[in-house]
């Protein structure tokens, strides 16, 4: 009997589990569930077989007490906790995965790894994760059919199906909120256009924006994701002149956002003084000027130039609350926490939404003397506020992935990302069953 | 005889060591000047009985040795070389005077500097240096009155004199161009503005300026520094509604930079790929979306949204070579370092160019039920591109402090600043005979 040990029963939790309960009898796995708050365990559904532990996993004797004999580690902690993690795994030989991003720390252990003769399988969720798989399954087809890769755009969004778009954003949370309103910081964008090497500082990303339209869903917009060309040498794309990856919102998402940004309210380097009895509006009139009877939204129009007949905009600014007079209900914060916790009253799932899953590559390439396009697009959405797309496209490829290391399928050893076909072929194959499907285009490069 | 030992023949050495040699007959001082690149030492023309001495000053050592038996040491190093030194003589019970901000880590050492009865004197330049000591001389004397004090602004600039202002920015580099590329960034500008905090973000601080007006001189433009509130304690200002720091240029400066700011040349996080062979044009085209026939320019304004006939601002950007084919001569930099490379071919002083200073405070009080302004300005041009405003307002605080401190004028042991009367009575009284004066209005305040 395999033994399976989930770190973590967080938002993902729900899917992964199922997944692995369905095929436990057959496979011959005992699955433990181990996290500190039993209630986040006890509100989900697992199988009567499943083993629940607590135990607290910022400490170390406890992950050692909790994995001690297991055959794979799945991990749903935070990231920062990998590492830790990762060490006790190694020193226990036993295999590890997460959905999380391989941390160069994590990568510096590659080598004890493959000796050890383990996998730790990282990234292996929706992004990163499908976007891995469905990407090198398109660039290892058209390149095994002798083709060259030109260029290589990637998007990926987490929205909110079309029937749930009941605010202006048509935009809600389904996932780490503080990652959304982080979107894009910490450094320029950097990417490659046509052999030139671009930069977008953070304050111009959510102005240079791309239109997508995919059949059946309308138009997206999407904007660059500060690691453009991360993946380049990853996915064998050294010789691409065009290399860009960004995230998914509907149009006019980004032209709002901008104005936050132009403000100043994402920026989360210091901690705003007072904040205890202040309310929405008075945050955002940290940002304006001070004038005795002018009001905080004349400023602020006048200040972001922002249109008098932009009604688009103006009802999106209008709808998170910012002009309002409620208080923030926070003690202390950065201006990002701050912003977070406004959008949160606004912004959160409601338990019947149903979130959306987009994801689209487009990909150029010569083959027998032609340019070609191939455009690759999924849309899943979720069932309700807490069964979402979002748990589901994460937890379920880690899910699969887990099966192919306990059944052996996969022969590489070391800390691997799942780019190979033995990953992607299984795993993409098996999450077709679960509405996870990607439709193709291959036409003709028609250059403008 | 009182031994003098000058770390650093920098900048403001000339005018630092004339003033001390002046006076070293009559008060039986023995100077000694110390620099790693005798070269720069050679150049200036110090009498013969100042000692000349070549070390290497980032070896403690080679610091120990050349300073040993000195009752002061004045430290024209770069600031991060300090603390060694101040290090270095506590332990051998030596003052210490710098023109440099006051350190945390220098902070630090407060106690074991008094409890050696030792004065480490700091920021006795110009900006740190001669606004400390006009402030304070000025709200001293309102506080001594029974006034108290409402508002405080205070804004320097180095410039050059307007028979100089032969390029459409009216500016030119007379001090550290690194520090005036990388202005006002390093976090969001904070400050006050009636009872109210007010937080401005790096890519606004340019469009957020205030124009001023100094009887004889025209306008100037003031934008936020970073720190408005550094000195609220020292100043004991803990009580003010408004208080606001900031740098002047010349009007439409600014709004010109911005563009710099808004197109991501200013950033110093990353390096800029392939700049070996990269013309000045090509580097900004970094900073704009590919197209394949839209020129650069084109590009830019449309970006930017900069008006066709907005004549000042484009005039501006012409004339820094932007535009230009000639090749950067860098082999590797960040955005800041490239543009200030740049900027350096087109902003240097020229030989025969005169600099100026332009400092200027303004002070809203209320004293017996009246509410009053007081506003001081200093205005100062250099004698010739070597002989600048800036190195000798920079040098003369710190030499007649020296002096303050051999003669024992100054009362006060520890870590200081020179915001006593013991310190701004007698220089700003001796300043004035070196054609630095502050004018001062005094009117009653109209509300408007």
């Amino acid at each position: 009997m395999k033994k399976i040990r989930i770190l973590g029963a967080g938002l993902s939790a729900h899917f992964l589990i199922t997944y692995l309960e369905a095929e436990a009898a057959e496979c011959n796995w005992h699955i433990t569930v181990i996290d500190r708050d039993l209630s986040r365990i006890n509100r989900k559904h697992f199988a009567s077989t499943t083993a629940v532990v607590q135990a607290d996993l910022n400490d170390s004797a406890e992950i050692q007490r909790v994995i001690d004999d297991a055959d794979l580690v799945v991990s749903m902690l935070p990231a920062r906790m990998h590492l830790q993690v990762a060490l006790i795994c190694l020193q226990k030989r036993i295999n590890l995965a997460t959905a999380s991003y391989l941390s160069d720390e994590l990568r510096a252990l590659d080598k004890d790894v493959k000796d050890r003769d383990l996998i730790f399988m990282n990234e292996c969720g929706l992004d990163p994760g499908i976007d891995h798989l469905s990407a090198m399954k398109l660039l290892d087809e058209i390149r095994s059919k002798g083709g060259v890769i030109l260029e290589f755009e990637s998007f990926t969004g987490g929205l909110v199906a079309p029937a749930f778009e009941d605010n202006p954003w048509k935009y809600k949370f389904t996932w780490n909120p503080r990652n959304v309103v982080l979107a894009s910081q910490g450094g320029a964008v950097k990417f490659l256009h046509n052999g030139q090497y671009k930069y977008i500082p953070y304050h111009r990303v959510f102005r240079r924006t791309e239109i997508v339209k995919i059949e059946g869903y309308g138009k997206f917009e999407g904007y660059a994701n500060r690691d453009s060309l991360k993946y380049r040498e990853t996915y064998g794309l050294d010789q691409v002149k065009t290399m860009y990856r960004g995230t998914f919102r509907r149009p006019g998402f980004s032209k709002a956002w901008n104005c936050l940004v132009q403000l100043g309210a994402t920026d989360d380097s210091y901690q705003v003084e007072g904040i205890e009895h202040m309310s929405h509006r008075e945050f955002i009139n940290t940002f304006l000027a001070y004038h005795p009877t002018d009001s905080v939204e004349l400023k602020l129009r006048q200040y972001l130039r922002i249109d008098q007949d932009d009604v688009d905009l103006w009802e999106k600014l209008m709808s998170i609350g910012i002009f309002s007079d409620e208080k923030i209900g926070l003690l202390k914060g950065s201006p990002a926490q701050i912003l977070q916790h406004i959008l949160q009253k606004k912004w959160s799932l409601n338990p019947d939404d149903r979130d959306m899953i987009v994801m689209w590559h487009k990909i150029v390439y010569r083959l027998n003397g032609e340019e070609r396009i191939i455009e690759s697009s999924l849309v899943t959405e979720g069932e309700s506020g807490s069964k979402t797309a979002m748990a589901r496209t994460v937890g379920l490829p880690l899910a699969i992935m887990c099966k192919l290391i306990l059944n052996e399928k996969i022969d590489q050893r070391g800390c691997l990302l799942p780019i190979s076909s033995e990953c992607y072929t299984p795993i993409l194959a098996e999450l077709q069953e679960h509405d996870i499907v990607f439709k193709e285009k291959d036409y003709r490069y028609q250059r403008s």
